[in-house]
């Protein structure tokens, strides 16, 4: 997932799971000769937020690492919630598009090699048999620990966790006395699909224990028999990140919400930053 | 599904859902041409199996047709939880392997153009979720509502009700005053992946109706995708029927459980019924 000498933009919520991702990347990058360097997005969602971020500056401090922070609203001057309101979209779907943006934004803009994100095989589970029940073939078709690069236009993502339970993740970081942030996102309560299925997972590994992780296995073992989407990616014209269309999802949603898209602004503000 | 002038061997079990096959069938039977006649199997699964046949025969008589009921204890010489037992298999399996092979072989003796069979979407879906959790991409590529004859080894199977929900069937023949046995069968309380697929499906219809239809014709349409199973049927060496091997699930099973293949004796039984 990490070649040596890399480095590595770790996505970090304040969550058990990608707290309990960073220190176990921190305790690997010694040995693996790699360098992580933790990433927060403060989406603007009230005390929620507020806690998070201070969860990530304590773990970092505690791991002895200096943490990238960024505001989503120092850049669009709202947070997540009111983009979502001006854009007519679910909180949920907003977010996830945001969080992905920004996060391969700082690591093409910085220089990293690639971004490492939280997803446990109680998430990856959940997103597989999502596709599944809608016929999102493509979506299949990417199931992937590692999800290579795109010369210029996207880092390497890899998923560390993808065979580790949350389950797990949490005796982690009880044991090891990490902080983490032990409420939940006042939006996590909207019925999505994605959380029906984590529960219909959860009820039919109960049954049969190491279904999900079988599921994930074989769905990344099988995902070639997937077709996979026809349109190659190619840069925004706008942004000039990654994209299916001519417009990246990022530069579509800010433009409905804000009235221009603010991929190249997110960009600039972010090549800025110092480590 | 069903041609003019074709036979319809109908599989009639004696619950809701054959119940309201059968009273469907005889309703369109006049208009579309074709003949259908009810097949009961009795399984000697105890006082479900006398209930069970009971109701077809009441049902039959109604309907104005003469069944044809088959006891599996007249010619193996014990019913299925005793195969089962001897076999050291699970009773489910070995009931499917058992009601598969008597009805094909009833239908391919007596000169049926097809069987039908009283899967509904609950069913299918079921099916095809577990299929998925379990990555049986043969299991998969099969799934449709009607599987072709082969010549002199198999007749067309068709699936009437695969688009039709249980709660309607059960709304039809309450309304409709059919019989049916509305005791569940002593070995369903046996947890099985299917019907734990079953209630995790039931859990989402339940917060995205219309989920486990769509699921059903999604598959049936993409289910060229799944790479079907490499060996081609061919006649079973010991009874001549449909097989994906050598010898066919259900000589393979009784040889096992009573020491010889029986499915030729089945055969040979079955073809001297007059109906």
């Amino acid at each position: 997932m990490i070649g040596r000498e890399e480095r590595v933009l770790a996505a970090v919520s304040g969550g058990k799971d990608s707290s309990a991702m960073l220190s176990l990347l921190v305790a690997l990058s010694g040995e693996l000769g790699f360098e992580v360097v933790p990433f927060h997005l403060d989406l603007g969602i009230g005390g929620y937020s507020e806690a998070s971020r201070r969860v990530v500056e304590k773990l970092s401090g505690m791991l002895g690492l200096k943490s990238l922070v960024v505001s989503v609203r120092n850049v669009l001057e709202m947070g997540v919630p009111e983009l979502a309101r001006r854009a007519s979209r679910p909180v949920c779907a907003v977010c996830g598009v945001v969080k992905r943006y920004f996060l391969n934004a700082a690591a093409i803009g910085l220089g990293f090699e690639a971004v490492a994100v939280g997803h446990t095989a109680d998430d990856v589970s959940a997103y597989v048999l999502k596709a599944f029940l809608t016929q999102d073939w493509g979506g299949l078709a990417k199931t992937s620990p590692v999800n290579e690069a795109v010369d210029g236009l996207a880092a390497r993502r890899v998923k560390p966790l993808f065979e580790v339970h949350e389950k797990e993740l949490l005796a982690y970081v009880l044991s090891s006395g990490l902080p983490f942030v032990d409420r939940e996102c006042p939006y996590a309560k909207l019925s999505t699909l994605v959380f029906d299925c984590r529960k219909a997972l959860a009820m039919l590994e109960r049954r049969r224990p190491g279904l999900r992780l079988s599921l994930v296995r074989g769905i990344i073992r099988s995902r070639g028999i997937f077709p996979a989407s026809e349109r190659p990616v190619r840069p925004c014209s706008k942004c000039g990140l990654i994209s299916s269309g001519d417009v990246c999802s990022f530069c579509k949603l800010t433009a409905r919400a804000l009235g221009e898209p603010m991929g190249a602004r997110v960009r600039e503000y972010l090549s800025k930053l110092s480590l």
